[in-house]
């Protein structure tokens, strides 16, 4: 009888920039087994997010970036197949930090939330009822604070977190404008998520887009971008604005630091707050989103994509492929089969 | 008997900058008589403030530009000498908008407060009962939120703005650093504004002044300068911080538009708040502000710093001046006698 083994995506070279395949290599390790107060997962889905550009690269984050020879850190939803903890019992669906690879050991404290399947597909731990839906939830809600009637923008609007912003926004009651990088994106900006105008910020005349989209002004930018794309946004903030800064995709470095246009007499002028967020900041309150965001699911007032791709080997390309906007919805990769399946 | 005549100072020329002597012309006008609801006022001090040079920039900001041939727009104290308005009495001392001259006329419409003289001399009404002590009051508290412990750095901190929000970080029980552009406003912040410690921006190490002093970062920032002060101050942040942007004082044109390193990832990681605000928007708490800030004066806990300049002839040059740096406190200009003196 052969032992079993676990297959993994371990980081082998550190990257300047956006993570690429030459940067990760796959192995197999022997399987482990739980220890007591450990139980083992069977990853089901891993997750593909702009964050592990961060999470790899060598200046300091939110995190400690991942070792060369490590596992790469990912988000995955899975099963627990062994368990000598308490609180995990084998059959329970469980979304966590348990890294690019078929199994992890865990003690519960990499764990973000157990999933419900009757909620939603388990799939969805990792997009609209996970760190995608969360970001959104809290970063409109809490930071942008959208009143009815506001208009509200929205960059990388066909993206996971970025169509959830926009339908979001929309639930409340506001006027929603989306940035996004193609007429495909564009298309389904209106026709799948809603938004009342959808620009293509690669062909348009972006002043002019933004000014004949929001003729009073943005009252709540979610930004995903920063880069060229904010630039033109906050040149065309409302009195009161509130900006959410998420993420910063339209740039692909940081060394060396990037310039644009000084934000002060915005800020001033406008009376405009500009804050980030972290989504880890609002872990007490993901049982409350959740459960909100499965509502709006099943009510159908909100929707979502995803792109699967099949099997570990896809995982090195991955990141590249997101930031390169190819992805049609949250992109994902299957590295096991949905139990009863 | 020759009519009476009211000297002013009238705009004459529009700068694209700081404004000079040569933008201003000094005429006299005939003396108006107040009509139905309107009242005379004697004008005592005018106010010298950074924020003029908005106000007669041809660039929309928070009011119309001052039009040439108008008299220059100017916060003032003065005491009332006519009156066909209800709510204000001869003698009444007032601020507003009163203009640079030597009498208004006032329907009410640009009074900003009565001045009581048993709360603290009548000049306070243009420095640290006026807009600058109101500044520092609600930019500090209600948009830098300081808890006592937190580190508040303060730009311009030996200014009339930064010298009051210097002195009210350090009652709520902060850590207070200043930087200031001259080793006498060092020494003045230290000995007479209390902060903990002081730098010289223009001929420290900034970067490296600012870890010493702030080794846990900048949990508050009040700024009134933006540009390469800033830049070093956001590098500095600590997690969480709060950055209330009160003026863009080093920036001495945005035509062009200046450039500077993107905040974003400063934003993003330190989970960072960087808000503009406008002292009109909080006219409804004034009196609330004026009592707390008469309060510390009375109890020792708060000093200010004046520099008188005599007669309406200073007024041309005074925003130069201030922009120099070259005042010892809050610029004033002195037109007329107090009452009673």
């Amino acid at each position: 009888m052969t032992e079993a083994m676990n297959r993994q995506v371990i980081l082998s070279d550190r990257p300047t920039g956006i993570p690429a395949p030459e940067h990760f290599e796959l192995r197999e390790a022997p399987m482990a087994e739980p220890g007591e107060g450990q139980f083992l997962v069977r990853n089901i889905y891993l997750s593909v997010d702009p964050a592990m550009r961060g999470w790899v690269s060598a200046v300091a984050n939110y995190a400690e970036p991942v070792a060369i020879g490590a596992v790469m850190r990912s988000i995955a939803v899975g099963e627990v197949v062994a368990s000598r903890h308490g609180d995990y019992a084998v059959g329970d669906l469980v979304c966590g930090l348990f890294g690019w690879q078929e199994y992890a050991i865990s003690d519960g404290g990499d764990v973000w939330f157990k999933h419900d399947p009757a909620m939603a597909p388990m799939s969805t731990a990792l997009g609209i009822l996970g760190i995608n839906g969360l970001t959104a939830y809290f970063g409109l809600l809490d930071v942008g604070q959208p009143q009815a009637g506001e208009t509200v923008m929205v960059s990388t609007a066909a993206g996971a977190v970025g169509s959830a912003v926009g339908q979001i926004a929309r639930i409340q009651g506001c006027r929603t404008v989306g940035l996004t990088g193609s007429d495909d994106k564009v298309a389904r900006c209106r026709d799948e998520f809603g938004y009342d105008v959808a620009i293509n910020y690669k062909t348009a005349d972006l002043d002019a887009a933004i000014a004949e989209a929001c003729p009073d002004g943005i009252d709540v930018y979610f930004d995903n971008t920063a880069g060229a794309i904010s630039d033109a946004v906050y040149r065309q903030l409302a009195v009161g604005a509130r900006c959410a800064v998420c993420g910063t995709a339209s740039l692909s470095s940081w060394e060396p630091w990037p310039e644009g246009p000084r934000l002060e007499r915005h800020i001033l002028v406008k009376r405009a707050r500009i804050q980030g967020f972290l989504l880890f900041d609002y872990t007490d309150r993901f049982a409350e989103a959740r459960g909100q965001l499965a509502a709006w699911l099943a009510e159908g007032k909100l929707v979502y994509r995803e792109d699967v791709l099949d099997g570990l080997e896809a995982a090195p390309g991955a990141i590249e492929r997101l930031y390169r906007g190819e992805n049609q919805g949250k992109l994902l990769i299957r590295v096991g089969d949905e139990p009863g399946s």
